[in-house]
Parts: structure tokens; C-alpha cells; sequence
């Protein structure tokens, strides 16, 4: 440790939630981190569309500028802090930066979901680093562990709650009876849930930071399009319930899976997003609200769980200070944290897999139904471990737990089900999670 | 990252069950790491005492020694992983390792207790690595998050279910309605206890971890010394329904909190481990059986839980490699993790902390006895929340649950309380944990 501190000089791009969140986290934290690091630390530049919007910060008005692109190369910057989001222009200012030889923080999950192994390769080329904590699950910490702690550990499995939208709405519909449209709606209230939900509640945002969970994991470039996907808004508080009465709950979960390939090639990845019923003695199954937890399976380190907020201002700029000040101390000893060579990732497909299922089918309450739907499982080879009917007339239903079958003819299974005229819809679709 | 791949030789010193877990773990991920890493990790010396005992592990003879103070210093030993415990030889080791420009691994959580600050500063003074993840908390990334990742985050408060063998017997009691000697014994059959379980019971073990959790997340020195602990020896059956059935689960915890100085100096520190009623909706609540668990508390990022294997081989042996990728990797660029300057820590005495508490008294079942015990709280200005009697003749019984008071008016009600004529004996006394 050096006795006279070393000077930091850090742009930051956007300031939105997140962006002054940090830079009031990384003024008030100035001496403590200067104290315990020897590295002075402050933002100096601050680069917004809107210069006449009064941000509610305390910082001298010359430090925001409207240039930038200037700004990330500019001479006098150390560090670069990209939270503006979106493909572009956020790509291209990394990539200057990065050629500029300066480290960059990101927590653009779009981004490094889409684009990762071309910026990771950039970062490794420029001999800096590239650094991205807040872009999974906020304010936990789970990329550092990954990429350092577990870095040796035979990761067999991951399994995460990392979208908190979702999970508040599934919280309110198990703890309060809501139904979807009502717990979706008081999500948005509370700022939770967008105007326009999808991103969320299909699974999209979730399948995003899938993918990159699965790159730092498994070493091998998983991408937004390698993800499954399907959301919770054909979840009713009937499936709520009958999840209840048969001790589980229903999480929006993502899986990431190392596979031996069957071929004897190299390891398969499966990724993938989707509501699955979660038995409750699981440690996934106590996380509520808008929190997220991310569930790993290790050969020898056993099950780990990382739990804690997933969003918002101030946690994800926890996420991005822990960053700030890791990357600040790499650049001041002139290393970088290393990147794998990350080859792509073999996928195996959503088909190839196999996993036990919770089904609902919406019925007519006439006899010889449960016969007919009884004989198209037989037809496909899915073998029903147990069902239980309800409701009547219009409301008849039929909920059908299957042992474990392979992905592929469950859904030949379910197309053959939406043809029968005595099926007047098929619901939700869950793959049941094991262990806990 | 250099095509050809850096030689990495390991002096591993002890070979018990995390040792031989470690070689096994470090031969069978050899390929992947040195694919993600360029790193060449390879265990060249094992010391042992005894060269005669075959260890199990797939290990060529010419690896092992018992000349384990050459071993230590060997110019052909890059990197030192001690795992033989205990305080001496292992602190002259460690620091004959460092002198020598040796980074080391250590998991030595008695020896960082009691003697970390001088270890970290030998490490600061040689330049190299001194890592101890396997320390506290077996598999659980702990250390390096809070070193790293919030290393800037305002940590307010640490709460740890850090004692495997006291999780296993409190979940024993509270689940299967075993008592404490029955849950004990089993325990011990098991493996989980010692013949002489003081050092887990009594909370030893725990106020150990919770001494070196405290260092690291406030960065001020604290040793085993300052960690006032109590143990669940005294939790009876009647305790634990008690606390079920208001909705609390008893667990024994350590607990390190900054506190702001009434004198206006520098932040006091206090740390203790006692067994406290957890809240069922805190998420600490749900740690079952011999796993781990540590809630931390930050200004910025909220409420976070990191949760695993507290112990066992394999578990701690990841760990260990986590720590051995990551020296490793500093050791190759010339660089290390750095540690503030690690003042001491102006500590608080339990004596001026103050809780709300659940206090069981076993009395005389005569008449007056309530007032009698109910002016004694009053006379220490301790008011009662709430308090519940059961039980006839010489099981007589009455629990207390106090509104928050100072635990030196708690200690002295107490006191007066075992010298009554009709109180038979204080039960357990039990911190009430808020939130979750």
C-alpha cells in the first residue's frame, strides 16, 4: 500500500436510478474507501442527454456533459462506468473505451446477453477490465463469485429466481389470492412492473441474464437466443393453490445445466426459463417479494445460494461501487481480471430435455375425458404419477403430474391434447424442480 | 492471456480431510482451469507427520514429506496452502512462507482469530496473497465478496448461523421435538460434534469466525477476545415449542454491527454469538440441518444472504481452490489483493447493547410468585412485553418477552432473580432478532 493515494478518475455514462444512486454511494464513501484501498476515487465526468435536467445530486455542475463520446476517451478519464443500457450506442462507447485502454463497469444485461464474447474479447485484447456485477441480480454479489471463487468448481447446475417483477407477482398470488391480472397490476403501481410488462412476464429479461450466468459458469458463450423462454401469465390461482395444497410454490425459475454429451463430444449447456413448481422445503421457495436468489449445484462445494435484491437504485449501485473499486485497484497494479477463451457453448436443445411436469387442462365435464386424455399420454410414452379433478360444467379441470418424461413428447403430448374436443384449453405448463 | 500456460507449484501443508480433497480437486479440474485460466496449477509437496499412512488419494509417493519447515520456503514452491489448525506451528509456517514471497492459502480460522492482523500485515509487507476463504463459513464465497465486492458498500450489521454442529442439533430439536442430548448424541454419531463438543456448544467455534467476518466487513481489527458468546446447552424442548408457536424458530447466531460512537470518536464495533428467536419470515429462519448461513445488512445494497456448506472436505476444499486460482492468478501478474491498514477496533461491551429478550424462569408454583418476579423487571426498568406461565407444581414455568432494554439492566434483573426464595433457576435467555 502506497501512503499517498492514487487518483481515480472515473465517467460515468447515464444517470438515471442507478447512475446517481453511485455517484452520491461514491462520494459519501470517498475517505472509507481511500482509507481501507489508497484509492482516491471520484467521478469526473458525467455524460447525459439532457444537461437542463437537475439530477438531485450533489456535483459541480462543469462535471456533466452532453459529449459523449468524447468523454470516454478523453485523456483525463480512468475508468469508464457505461449504465445508459440498449445495444447502441452503449456498445461502441465500450468498445472505444476498451481500445482506449480503460477499464469499463457495465450492468447492461442486453448488452453482454447478446454481444458478451465480442466485449470480453475486446477487454482481453485491451488488457483491462471489463467488469459486470449489476447486469444479474442487482446488488448480489454473483459474476465475482463465479468468475473467481468458483472459477475451479465443477458447476453441475444453476437455478435462479433473477427476475424480481415476476416474483412479486407470483408472491402476491400465493400469499394474498391475487389473481395474475391483480398482482400485475400492483406491480406496476409500485413501479415494479413497466407499462408494457412483456420483457418481464414472458421471460425475456430473465432469459437475458440466463444466458450470461451460463457464459461466467460453464466458461462457454451462451447468448439470449440459446435461451427457452416462456413466462407466468397463463398462471391461475388455481394452479397457485393446487401447487399449495401439494407443498410447493410456483417461481419463474432460470436453469443453466452442464450435460455429458451423449456423443461423447464436449459438455452440453441447457438453458432455459420458465415457471416450475418449486417444493417448498427448496431454499429457493422462502425467497419472496421482489427479491431474487441464485440456487448452484457444485461437485465438490455442494448447494450454494446467493440471495438479495435484484433491482433497484441503490443495490445495483452497490453492485457497480464493488466493481468500481475492484477494477480501480487491477488498473492501479496495471493487471486485469482474466477472461477464458470462451468458446460457444454446444446447446442442447429444450426438445433433448427431460424433466417431470405439472399440466392443466381446462375441460368439458363429460364423461369418458379423463379416459381420452389418459389414452393420449399413454400414445406419446408420458407416464401420469397423479391427477386431481375439479370444478364442473365450464370450470371442469384437470391437473396432471407426470413422472419424468423428455420435453419433446410431453409436447406432442399437449399438441394432440389442444385437438381433442373435449379439451377446451390446455393452462399452465410447469416442469416440477426436485431436491431441496 | 499467454498461449503457453504459467507453472503454478502448490506446497499443501496437512492431509486430512480437507487436504485430500483438495488434491483430488485440484488433479481432476487441472485441465479446465489451466483452459480457462493458463494457469498450470499442480501440487508438488504435501507435509505430513506420518509418511507411513496411505492417504487415498491419487498422489505420486515423491510428492509427500515431513520435513515441513524446508517444504514451506523450497525455491521449487510457488504457492502454500496450510490446513494442520492450530496456532503454532502454522502461524511461524505462514509467516516464514510470506517472508519468502510465498503467498498463502490458509483456513485457519483460530490462528486469523487471534493473531490476523499481524498475519495480514506480514502479508501487505512481503507483497503477496494471503487468502483465507475456507476460514469461515467452509464453501460459502464470504471472504472475497466482502473484501471485494463491498468492500465500499456502508455495512451496518452481520448476522451468521456460522456453527454447523449447533444448526444441526437446533433443527434436530425444533423439527423432530428431540432434546438437546438426544439431538447431541446424535450429532456426535454422526460426525458433525466432537467427543468434548464445548468449542461448537458453547459458541468457540462461532465467536472464532465471527471475530474475522467482523475484521474483514468493517476492516478494523477484532480477535476472538472481543466476541462475547453463549451457547445453547441450556435450550430446553420447552423453549423451542415456545418460540414455534409465536412464531419464531431458535437458532444460535453471530452477530457483528457498527455502531455510531455516543462520544462522537470512531465507529465501535460489537460483536457476540448467543442463541436468539429468529422470526419464520426471516430469511435466516429457513437454514436447516448443518448448512450455513450469513445476512448482511448495507446501506446501499439492503438485506443479502450467502448460504451453503459451512463445513465438510469438499466443501472447504473448493473453497480453498477458489483462493489458490485466484493467488494464482495475482501471483502471475506480479500483484495481490490488498489490505487496508486494519486499525483496531474500538469495541462496544455487550454490557452496553441492548436487545429485547426472552427469558425463561423455572419457579415454585405458590401464589405471588408473578408479582414477586414482575417487580424485580420493574425495579430495573426492564418492562415486559408479553409473558406466558405454564406448567404445575416443580415444572412450573413462566417465559418473558422484554421490550428492548439494556442488557446490563437485563444481566442485573437476572441476578436479582436467581437470588428469590421461589425461583427454582433462569432458564434460557434469548436475544428476539427483528426484521425478515
Amino acid at each position: 500500500m502506497s501512503t499517498s493515494p492514487t487518483p481515480v478518475r472515473v465517467a460515468l455514462l447515464g444517470c438515471g436510478n442507478v447512475g446517481s444512486a453511485l455517484a452520491t454511494l461514491v462520494a459519501g464513501q470517498h475517505d472509507e474507501i481511500q482509507l481501507r484501498t489508497g484509492l482516491d476515487i471520484t467521478i469526473t465526468g458525467i455524460a447525459v442527454r439532457d444537461l437542463s435536467i437537475d439530477r438531485g445530486i450533489d456535483v459541480a455542475p462543469e462535471v456533466f456533459t452532453d459529449d459523449i463520446s468524447s468523454l470516454v476517451i478523453a485523456d483525463n478519464v480512468d475508468i469508464v462506468i457505461e449504465l445508459i443500457g440498449g445495444i447502441e450506442p452503449a456498445k461502441s462507447l465500450i468498445l472505444a473505451a476498451l481500445a482506449a485502454g480503460k477499464p469499463v463497469i457495465t450492468g447492461n444485461k442486453a448488452l453482454l446477453a447478446e454481444h458478451g464474447a465480442e466485449l470480453y474479447k475486446a477487454a482481453e485484447a485491451g488488457g483491462v477490465d471489463l467488469l459486470f456485477e449489476a447486469a444479474v441480480a442487482g446488488g448480489i454479489p454473483l459474476m465475482r463469485p463465479l468468475r473467481e471463487s468458483l472459477l475451479g468448481e465443477p458447476i453441475n447446475r444453476v437455478l435462479g429466481i433473477i427476475n424480481g417483477t415476476t416474483n412479486y407477482i407470483l408472491t402476491q398470488m400465493t400469499e394474498n389470492g391475487a389473481s395474475y391480472q391483480d398482482a400485475l397490476a400492483e406491480a406496476q403501481e409500485l413501479g415494479y412492473a413497466e407499462a408494457d410488462p412483456t420483457a418481464d412476464v414472458e421471460g425475456f429479461d430473465a432469459g437475458a441474464k440466463a444466458a450470461i450466468i451460463a457464459t461466467i459458469a460453464f466458461g462457454a458463450s451462451v447468448v439470449a437466443d440459446d435461451v427457452h423462454h416462456e413466462g407466468i401469465s397463463t398462471i391461475t390461482k388455481s394452479d397457485i393453490e393446487y401447487a399449495g395444497r401439494n407443498g410447493h410454490v410456483i417461481k419463474l425459475v432460470a436453469v443453466a445445466e452442464r450435460l455429458a454429451a451423449t456423443d461423447g463430444g464436449p459438455d452440453e449447456i441447457a438453458v432455459r426459463v420458465h415457471p416450475a413448481m418449486v417444493p417448498l422445503s427448496h431454499p429457493l421457495a422462502a425467497v419472496r417479494d421482489s427479491f431474487n436468489a441464485v440456487f448452484i449445484e457444485g461437485g465438490a462445494v455442494g448447494e450454494l445460494m446467493l440471495y438479495g435484491r435484484g433491482a433497484g437504485g441503490e443495490p445495483t449501485a452497490s453492485a457497480v461501487l464493488g466493481d468500481l473499486i475492484d477494477a480501480a485497484a487491477n488498473w492501479r497494479a496495471g493487471t486485469h481480471a482474466y477472461f477464458g477463451p470462451l468458446p460457444v457453448a454446444a446447446i442442447r436443445s429444450i426438445d433433448d430435455l427431460e424433466s417431470a411436469y405439472c399440466l392443466t387442462l381446462n375441460v368439458r365435464d363429460e364423461t369418458g375425458v379423463l379416459a381420452e386424455v389418459a389414452t393420449t399420454f399413454g400414445n406419446h410414452g408420458v407416464s401420469i404419477k397423479s391427477m386431481e379433478q375439479s370444478g364442473l360444467g365450464d370450470e371442469a379441470q384437470i391437473i396432471f403430474i407426470t413422472h419424468v418424461a423428455p420435453e419433446r413428447d410431453v409436447r406432442a403430448t399437449l399438441d394432440e391434447l389442444r385437438n381433442l374436443d373435449r379439451v377446451r384449453s390446455v393452462g399452465a405448463v410447469l416442469r416440477v424442480v426436485s431436491g431441496g
